[in-house]
């Protein structure tokens, strides 16, 4: 039995949730925020058993691993700097997950 | 020394909380969601020496344990389903813990 | 690699997310309450290397530690207990942290 603790943007957390059921995997959502991811977070408490670990490990990385999003500055907003138009798509870096794995000493469900 | 991590519905929560205090049990109690147990939950940590772990999920099981509850639908809602009448009582599931127990490399205190 | 899990009073708190980030150790932090500290409590899941460890403890000791302040009572509340006036200022004991550092089996970042 392992304990896998995820820390994902809240962005990907209702996703996750979602994968995270449709694969029969139990999982619990913790409130929490800070430096680890730099906007909002959520942390993920999993139990899994050990032959899991890696199922459950490429589910997260599916939904929440970093990747490029290009976004359009709204129109209307003064996006002009030194009399250049700048409101073209741009790149930004979205999701990205921290996973620790821990061993379970004994489980039990009451 | 151990780290217990418990998932209890909100609704053991307070009596659990207490019957901690009153075993000299110290606890902290995150706030958590999720589908461990499909209503609200909570998660505490519980930091215990070993010989004390059997104690601590006994209160646990004892407070949290999956019980049948009998509930009467309250008189006035439509609870007529094809012409029977069925606001009798009736069993549900309530409760339920998922204990995870973990090994401590170093415990601190300040 | 180690997991440090840190339960500080929540006044502590962002002085020491601020440490965190000063000293490049990154955190999430849980919101959390209950009886390992009487007030308000923050719990901060770290994730470090080993020979990194002290130096996170020595962090948490020094912006959490309990630790003795002098207050007065305010002025105008009936301070007076048996005809003896009572607003000298008088020591509390604030601060205080419990930490437990645990095993990580497998770290990822996607
Ligand atoms: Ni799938
Ligand atoms: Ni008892
Ligand atoms: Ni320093």
């Amino acid at each position: 039995m392992k304990l896998v603790i995820a820390i994902v943007q809240d962005k990907d957390s209702d996703q996750l949730s979602n994968q995270f059921i449709e694969h029969d995997v139990r999982a619990t959502k913790l409130a929490s925020s800070g430096s680890f991811l730099r906007s909002g977070n959520s942390t993920f408490l999993i139990g899994i058993d050990d032959q899991r670990v890696d199922e459950v490990l490429e589910i997260i990385k599916h939904v929440s691993k970093k990747r490029r999003k290009f976004i359009t500055p709204p129109v209307g907003v003064d996006t002009h700097v030194e009399g250049v138009r700048n409101n073209y798509p741009r790149q930004v870096s979205i999701g990205g997950a921290t996973v620790f794995v821990l061993d379970v000493a004994q489980f039990e469900q009451y």
